[in-house]
């Protein structure tokens, strides 16, 4: 069993990576009242394993229907009317058994009912393991924006079983690789060499290589979130590849690529942006786009999309500050920073004439 | 001018109390993107005004109706479409400009839009100058209960107008007073006598007078507040009279009495409970009575009002820990506690045979 400590003063918590449901804090697992959010899909595999957690609870459920699109101010509403419903008070503990939407739902719903109660996050995917569950980032959807409607509020510990990921979807395993690797390139070189070195064993999903590869992960996030929780500064490297990604996501309509496979391609695009600006070489692309073709990413985006396309989403993108666009690229390989002085000339210049 | 400056490490922030809307903070002032939340009473009188207070933004403004029965989430999901609509970047400064309605709903919005923007609040109300304007708590209204839903969430600064005073109806400037008084019986004896003093000063609104008292409740709570930021401790006897208000509340129906007025007739019977256990004497409860009845304020429930009316409301308190009731009494002339050791029976022994 691997244990993260993500530091954050008061509001510090652990992440625990085994393979299994293990190593719940006691004070946790002796909370009298549980409600527990999920998926029906999820629920059908997992639910009463992890209602067994909770010894002293008759821990109740609720199930949102599965998908991105339930991420709504709806569901948001309907999970606290369930709440006061059932008489809960502030000695509540929520627990998120899900992806990134049950964890982003729940974690926003944690931080305004009774104005805060505590939760529990249990991620089922890959990319809500080493993503969503560190740093506290919360939110719902709005019709005109993804995420635009949330809070910050941190989990008071984050459970992670790796023999989950056997029941998840090829293709969502694969997009959950996509953020892995950005790990590497935003400044860990020693680590794009040892995903490259366990190519296998990772595909064969071996537990002990995922618990390994999935602690680097959530301890790379923890280091840079408490340096920086709200995103002043650092933390916005780890949107490296989400500007073109969105763009992406948003140009086919959400939920035609996966987020992680936009990523993919978005961080080959930023790649390519930087060797134009010498600060890459060619030889070093094809490295990162090999690694990641490797783990079945795409690495371009849809080819019926031009940059034009692009840039109308770039210049409403929630990083815009006081109308700048902002870029996280490569400054040199396995290394990044913020570079907000990329113009809509530049882009057409290098990607105008296709993507390779 | 008078200034309270709430410390709270780096959500710290000022309150300016003047005979204008002066005082704004020039970093504030100088926000390019300005919305202002407001209801149409209000915004007739002061909206111009506060408008020129951002000479650098076409400050927009978005109007609710006026009314407690408008603190919902229905509101809160229209003011953020209507963020989103004009396109609200991370950079807005959100105003609340009206009473505690107002400044509950903006601030929660304060919270979410975007994982959270500054807001600037300016309250109008005697009630949220005193009261709401002070600690960070925001919230809506759900039909199975008050301020169930909400957040912490600080402004950058409180711009309190003396003068605007002089538009509120007679009914709601009484109702403030109980939260004058309150703070006088929650731990200071000597504001306590001032008030007997400056009874007419006060009543004719002079507003240096005014401004004095305003101040005076402003640093208590800030004092308070800056000690027990999210209500773990101390913060709670700022409850007090507020478990048999609430009760008198929704009994009634919201709405049918004022909050301050409830509050009052709370702040009587929890000076009753004490006296009852000999924490007051008689002649203590006679003063309290006398001040509240000085400035038009109830002093006893509605008379057609049973304690066993009460007890059900009680026992679903937000405040209420793993089952027990908790109220916050008097324990000497102008001394407080919580206190946790209440019983049905000890109610029913004082006030089962009427109030008086």
């Amino acid at each position: 069993m691997q244990k993260v400590e993500v530091q954050l003063g008061e509001r510090s918590y652990s992440i625990t990576i085994a393979d299994s449901f293990a190593g719940i804090d006691a004070g946790i697992a002796a909370s009298k009242q549980v409600v527990i959010i999920s998926n029906p899909t999820v629920a059908a595999l997992y639910l009463p394993q992890v209602q067994a957690l909770f010894p002293d609870a008759a821990a109740q459920h609720f199930l949102l229907p599965d998908g991105e699109a339930f991420k709504t101010l709806s569901s948001f509403e309907q999970v606290l009317g369930f709440l006061l419903e059932q008489r809960m008070s502030r000695d509540l503990l929520l627990v998120a058994l899900g992806g990134g939407v049950i964890g982003d739902l729940t974690g926003f719903v944690a931080a305004c009912y009774q104005r805060g109660v505590d939760f529990l996050q249990i991620p089922t995917t890959l990319l809500s393991q080493v993503d969503s569950s560190v740093g506290g980032k919360t939110a719902v959807n709005h019709p005109l924006g993804k995420n635009m409607i949330g809070a910050f509020k941190q989990p008071v510990q984050v459970l992670i079983n790796t023999t989950v990921l056997a029941s998840l979807p090829p293709r969502e395993f694969a997009a959950g690789m996509a953020e892995v690797i950005k790990y590497a390139l935003i400044s860990d070189a020693g680590f794009f060499r040892w995903l490259q070195q366990h190519h296998a064993q990772i595909q064969q999903q071996d537990t002990a290589i995922l618990a390994e590869m999935i602690g680097h992960c959530c301890r790379m996030k923890a280091d840079i979130v408490s340096r920086d929780e709200t995103e002043q500064g650092e933390r916005a490297l780890l949107n490296l590849g989400h500007t073109f990604g969105h763009a992406i996501e948003a140009w086919l309509g959400y939920g035609e690529w996966l987020h992680g496979e936009a990523v993919a391609a978005g961080m080959v695009m930023a790649s390519e942006l930087a060797a134009s600006r010498g600060w890459l070489t060619p030889a070093e692309v094809v490295k990162i786009r090999d690694l990641l073709a490797a783990f079945s990413l795409p690495v371009a985006a849809p080819e019926s999309m031009h940059i034009n396309d692009f840039i109308p989403y770039m210049k409403t993108d929630k990083k815009v500050k006081q109308g700048t666009m902002r870029f996280v690229l490569p400054t040199a390989f396995c290394q990044t920073a913020v570079v907000d002085d990329v113009t809509e000339a530049e882009l057409t210049e290098v990607f105008g004439h296709g993507y390779n």
